[in-house]
């Protein structure tokens, strides 16, 4: 039982700001005046539009988002992305190539297989995608209808530093564990998508950014909520959007535009995570898994000496307050992951007992 | 600006009970000493999992769920499933029927018109919708995969009485809008769902219980998300679900079982439609819409004599307290919502100002 809130390192769903939650919870029963909760408007209602068109205005000027692209909130996480991306694009030429550098991207290629013909452009799996492939290493056929990666590999703990040059194909790129995290130039994009429950506010809530020329080309039996056409054209509500997560969202641009916004957030980020590679680096007893010019400044693994011990050390630090510090069961050892509403306090906090946790399992 | 919480009468999203936005709020940022948010707990953890377990044990249990159905947790609203349900059963004959009684029942089958043939097995255009179709109005077909419909409508406030007899076919029910409000046997259908947003929670999370018989045969396009085959085999976890709003889910469901659970709530139900329809039998100012035997007891729709005096009313009923009472575009006058959370009081006083309205207006 902890009075005070604890260090969350998880991967998603994951630590948001403790000012949005205060907020949240003293707007809960009756929202500014309006004798309800968010909870409970009509979508449609002219509270909620306010909410949600504010929202989204919010993020477009946050991203920098040009006129060319839209602002989507759609449903089903990432995972439904992965449908929606070639059900929606891959009919200009029926074809679309992948980057796979991680379990994400992966399953994103699998599911893609469903609607056309895929074609690996290019794979970390020979070093268990410790790495990003360089764009030497990119294959991609002029004929591909979009090319596609995952921009931040959270399994794994590694994050492309470049954007790919791709000779006129559309990027497709899965940004749920770092959108926010850095200034991006969104128009290099065709499809910008992300789950929110990573750096953005609570699951349930995907904002999906779309070059608007790339709409209305879908498959027949595209469902009507995967359509980015319909989605654009009733502005993300042709039924009942995720209300609340949206709402949470937009107190989260609030609270990051008080950090400095992207430009602000990127250099909290690489104060975090040199923090704790840094200290990777010199410690005897713990070591980084992932390449160094790979290293994701969103999630960090890494691992002791053992099984046995990676166990020892993930309880011990549980009990002290720092929460779900244990790698994904396909990789082991350990993660942290040290997302926008991670303070510099708790990476710092993590480090101590660290070196704390190496002095006394020497 | 209302320093009190209001009567919400809107059809979705609509009103929670109150105790259940009282203990979100007082567990927003330390969920029972656990240091963190519901919202920020991964969903693959030991303290979020048993949030999830339980809500889903107190749904079967309330609901009566038998061993040969599911209870899932799906994204995308009633709309999804207005896609879903097509991809993964209208396989097994091509062939599926709908009845017509109300906008979604036509949203439905047009949805399902991507994925197969679809009949019309009874429509109450004719009137309007204000009726819903007898048993002998039925046209079933022994070689559907499928009879699907809409168990209340919300638009035009109408609601089933009974339970179709279908000779063997599978039945599919959308209980948005009357989910929880009465027992219901399970047994006799193979799909039920039901968006969370009107009777049992916030939007964003939507109920599915299906016979699991049904499941595995779905069409090769179908996206995995969608797959009710996929989410059986991953307890509704194939990829993050909406966690905050199972939870919230999950504390109505609590509040329910204070109130008797669905029993309670079929009396409690009774006597709010009473009060309203008793009122509309008497006045001469305003009119039930619907049929009298076909009328909703979870939306009530009436009128004024003229569409002036139906503005003038909604305007000075929102600036009462008795918000979102303007009915559906496509219908026009006026909906009352009186869903589960709706206190009796409520309905009472709605009656009250609308006796002093018709008053004031003769």
């Amino acid at each position: 039982m902890f009075s005070e809130r604890i260090y969350n390192f998880s991967a998603g769903p994951s630590v948001l700001p403790l000012p949005v939650l205060e907020q949240a919870a003293a707007e809960m029963a009756n929202y500014r005046g309006s004798g309800m909760s968010v909870m409970e408007m009509s979508h449609r209602s002219k509270m909620y539009l306010s909410i949600f068109e504010e929202t989204k205005a919010d993020l477009k000027r946050i991203l920098q988002v040009p006129d060319t692209h839209e602002v989507l909130f759609m449903q089903g996480g990432a995972t439904a992305q992965f449908a929606a991306v070639p059900m929606n694009i891959i009919g200009r030429t029926g074809k679309a190539d992948y980057a796979v550098t991680g379990n994400f991207s992966n399953a994103a290629m699998k599911e893609a297989k469903k609607y056309g013909e895929v074609r690996v452009a290019a794979s970390s799996e020979d070093k268990n995608h410790t790495y990003i492939p360089s764009q030497e290493q990119l294959s991609i056929s002029p004929d591909a209808s979009y090319f596609y990666y995952c921009a931040n590999n959270t399994v794994y703990g590694t994050e492309w530093k470049y954007v790919p040059e791709t000779g006129g194909v559309p990027i497709v790129c899965d940004m749920s564990s770092n959108i926010l995290s850095k200034p991006v130039d969104v128009s290099k994009y065709g499809i910008i998508f992300a789950g929110a429950q990573k750096n953005m506010g609570p699951a349930g809530v995907t904002v999906v950014i779309i070059d608007k020329s790339l709409a209305g080309q879908e498959l027949p039996y595209t469902p009507k909520i995967m359509s980015y056409k319909t989605m654009i054209e009733n502005d993300s509500m042709p039924n009942t959007p995720p209300c609340y997560s949206i709402y949470i969202l937009g107190l989260v641009l609030k609270w990051l535009d008080q950090q400095g916004g992207v430009e602000g957030m990127e250099k909290i980020k690489a104060e975090r995570a040199k923090i704790l590679y840094d200290f990777l680096d010199e410690s005897q007893l713990f070591k980084g898994c992932a390449e160094k010019e790979a290293r994701s400044d969103m999630n960090v693994t890494f691992r002791t000496t053992s099984p046995e011990l990676d166990d020892k050390f993930v309880k011990e630090a549980a009990k002290a307050g720092f929460e779900n510090l244990k790698g994904h069961r396909s990789v082991g050892g350990m993660r942290a992951s040290l997302y926008n509403a991670m303070p510099v306090e708790g990476v710092k906090a993590l480090v101590e007992f660290m070196k704390d946790f190496e002095v006394r399992n020497k």
